[in-house]
């Protein structure tokens, strides 16, 4: 019988994305939930609410709470944390490597290289150069992956699933997604999107 | 010695706002931590980023997962939750006569009542009718109350409560402040502030 699956939409680019990158993998094994990673792109979503850009840089308040908020919840996660430089980084390309990972299994070891990468040491994601450095080091053959990931076929993927993030009613990163569509959104929905998605799959082992 | 101090910035339109006023009392009572409530109006703040409505109103996907996730959220804090009509209410009436209670001492349970009536009954807060039926039920001279409420004395603290608001860079409700200025958004925040706050109480025993 299959257990609960939750599905992990976030963009790279995204700040809190970076929080639950780093913990979503051992809060989903202590509730025993398959994750699903969806990386895709926040920009035409935000485009088409009429942002050009990050709505912490529209709105300056915003944004600096969203620094300090990062700080402490970085520090209270125990993870490094550091503004990059440009904010929002351009993740497109990121995104499309982060894709060609699912069929092969690699994608939350790159997610959460790129973003310690982005977030811990100011590297620039949107440098295929820094992108290569990270397949590397996971024993990966950069030049082929960074081919496959500019590939037609694969460009045209990720822009299917922004058009599913938009179905979906995603309007922000991260997101989580149960299998009856139920929608979370935020680091700080995690435990409830675990909660739900546990909860649901336990009333489907009941015979109908 | 002065215990630690948390200050509670609320709009009586705001959704989260209802579920932090809800619960700030006994989540406080239990860190120790005394509240100051800060009625206050977030529709200048918004009209100072150009916005003519709630935020929930301009951004439909947004606005439709807030419905759903107040619905999730009420629910686990066993509240009862209803969408009011018109949203956003006006709040306005219902913040100078908060302002009233400061002094006074009611303000927590005129607050909680109005929030309870709003969103627990349908109630229109904006209708002097249904504050007055508050007032009267928490056992106070509506009519007086109102008259003071309507007082330019009490309009001018109003405004200048939400001049400090954004010199503080609130934008958004519920916020929760330290002593320190320290600034927490979201009812999601409440339990990081609290921390905050009785942390930051701790160190100021120490003679510097």
């Amino acid at each position: 019988m299959p257990g609960p699956v939750l599905e992990f939409w976030y963009d790279f680019a995204s700040t809190y994305s970076y929080l639950a990158a780093m913990r979503i993998e051992a809060a989903a094994e202590e509730a025993g939930v398959k994750v699903h990673w969806r990386p895709f792109l926040l920009g035409p979503i935000f485009a088409a609410q009429g942002w050009t850009t990050s709505p912490f840089n529209l709105f300056p308040d915003k944004g600096r709470y969203m620094w300090r908020d990062m700080e402490r919840e970085a520090a209270r996660l125990g993870v490094p944390f550091c503004r990059p430089d440009p904010f929002p980084q351009n993740s497109l390309l990121a995104a499309r490597v982060a894709l060609v990972g699912l069929d092969q299994g690699w994608t939350p070891a790159f997610t959460k290289a790129v973003f310690a990468a982005e977030f811990g040491k100011s590297r620039n994601i949107s440098d295929p150069a820094a992108l290569s450095i990270v397949l590397t080091d996971l024993g990966l053959d950069a030049g082929a992956v960074m081919e496959q990931a500019q590939a037609e076929a694969n460009k045209a993927r990720l822009r299917r699933i922004g058009e599913e993030a938009q179905l979906r009613g995603i309007f922000g990163a991260p997101c989580f997604v149960a299998e009856d569509r139920e929608l979370f959104w935020g680091n700080d929905r995690l435990e409830r999107a675990l909660d739900w998605a546990t909860a649901r799959a336990r009333h489907s082992d009941v015979p109908v």
